[in-house]
């Protein structure tokens, strides 16, 4: 294996790496917020990484956008409004606008260049950018759910970096307080929340902020992400007010598309592996 | 990253590739059937890694080891025989052993040398190997279930290398045919099948062998497997007769812990992700 042909990420904190073989950079930048790379390889498609962290791949990006939208949006009885804050990569944003109920979905992303840099590199994830329901927004989440008037939307996808450098603020009370705020009567949130191997702790901190904001019902849901750490990535989902209802019936007869994701699997994303169990009934 | 200091598998046919952090190099030989190395991991424990590729890790084999014992001997009615071809950790023997139905559990590994160093590297996987119950032979398991007398085991556990080796022939019709004359009227096999993200083929031509080998009522499960290949790895079960039948209050009411399974887990690892179901259903 010669480096040079290589792009590798080291998990942080577990001295586990995974790396792909890249046949060349395609793009480089230090753009405002961090340092954005593409790179095509030899078998994942193209390959954008942040920080030096992957991000998103033609080949396994399914996982993650179908798994932080449909489990969501299935679970609200009548998801209209939609915010994701981050998902500059607009893969979120493309699987949401596939819900017909959905009448607005507005995309908060701090780094409009990571958007320029998808609609050149992966443009099949923004294939739904011109849909007239759809709003690209490129300014500061925190400060949008801040200033956002109560009860304006009814589900919040927090679709960010890991919490280090400018996605930090969104694991936090004060955040959740915000959004809380922000979401109508049976509002819900959904959170990508890391790999259960590698950083259960994370998890059950993020979960006890996401409490300690006052939303209730938590679910932490588990997927397959085969470039992040770990291979296996998890997403929490927490409610402002009543339970997630499955609407099992519309997502078996779903008018739309997927990859990963049915009504099978969103069930099955639920199970909770028994050392998960223990750790949170030991809080 | 300084490659000496990094054990590096890179999957075959996919230009990927994960890494473990090692401290040092516990032992290494060539048996007489393949080349065996065991490493002190920074962060994953003690590594086994034959021709190659990575075995089992202190810190992740529980996954592996539990799916492809437990889901297998609670979808039977009364799993009292119980072989394993390969498996010659002890890991899935040791799980196995945790079912009080079971009376004899055979382990039939052609490399002896790997059990040898699982008693010193991996003690925890060995410490049921002096069950009465259990019984090592280090044989070949093409040979004996060619010898076995018919109806003679209740489920067959293949937990073998990928199919490339010594392992080979443990992926092939006649290898199955001799397995289903084994098994008794209610019998079960079980197979690790590889990764679905990276290896779909093989799960379809593994499926289609057994099938053509006389088993019925294929079931594919899905489990996270972090050092192997995409992080994502499967096992098929098939029956020589009637359809599985969940023993649900049984696993609900297990006499015995777990790391990742439980009734919940099963359930879910059977859902089968929508680009799966299209592959299969286009054959």
């Amino acid at each position: 294996m010669n480096p040079s042909q290589w792009f590798t990420e080291q998990a942080p904190k577990v001295e586990s790496a995974f790396s792909l073989k890249i046949k060349r950079k395609l793009h480089e930048e230090q753009s405002e917020f961090q340092k954005l790379e593409i790179y095509e390889t030899e078998s994942f498609g193209n390959l954008m990484v942040i920080d030096g962290c992957t991000m998103v791949s033609t080949r396994d990006n399914f996982f993650y956008h179908e798994m932080v939208s449909h489990p969501v949006l299935f679970s609200h009885p009548d998801p209209q409004r939609v915010w994701i804050i981050g998902g500059g990569d607009c893969g979120t944003l493309r699987e949401v606008l596939k819900h017909p109920n959905v009448r607005q979905a507005i995309q908060i992303d701090i780094d409009e260049r990571v958007t320029r840099l998808s609609e050149i590199y992966f443009p099949e994830l923004c294939e739904s950018n011109n849909d007239p329901r759809a709003e690209l927004k490129f300014i500061d989440g925190i400060q949008w759910v801040k200033n956002a008037a109560p009860g304006s939307v009814d589900i919040i996808i927090v679709d960010s970096t890991d919490p280090a450098g400018p996605a930090e603020g969104l694991f936090s009370k004060a955040f959740y307080q915000d959004c809380c705020k922000c979401l109508s009567e049976h509002g819900m949130i959904v959170q990508q929340s890391e790999s259960a191997l590698y950083y259960l702790d994370l998890i059950g901190e993020m979960r006890g902020e996401m409490a300690l904001a006052g939303f209730q019902h938590l679910q932490t849901l588990f997927f397959p992400q085969c470039i992040y750490p770990s291979g296996w990535w998890s997403a929490t989902i927490a409610c402002k007010g009543n339970q997630p209802v499955f609407r099992e019936q519309d997502a078996v007869n779903k008018p739309f598309d997927t990859v990963y994701y049915n009504a099978e699997i969103h069930q099955a994303s639920l199970a909770q592996p028994e050392f998960f169990k223990k750790a949170l009934a030991a809080k």
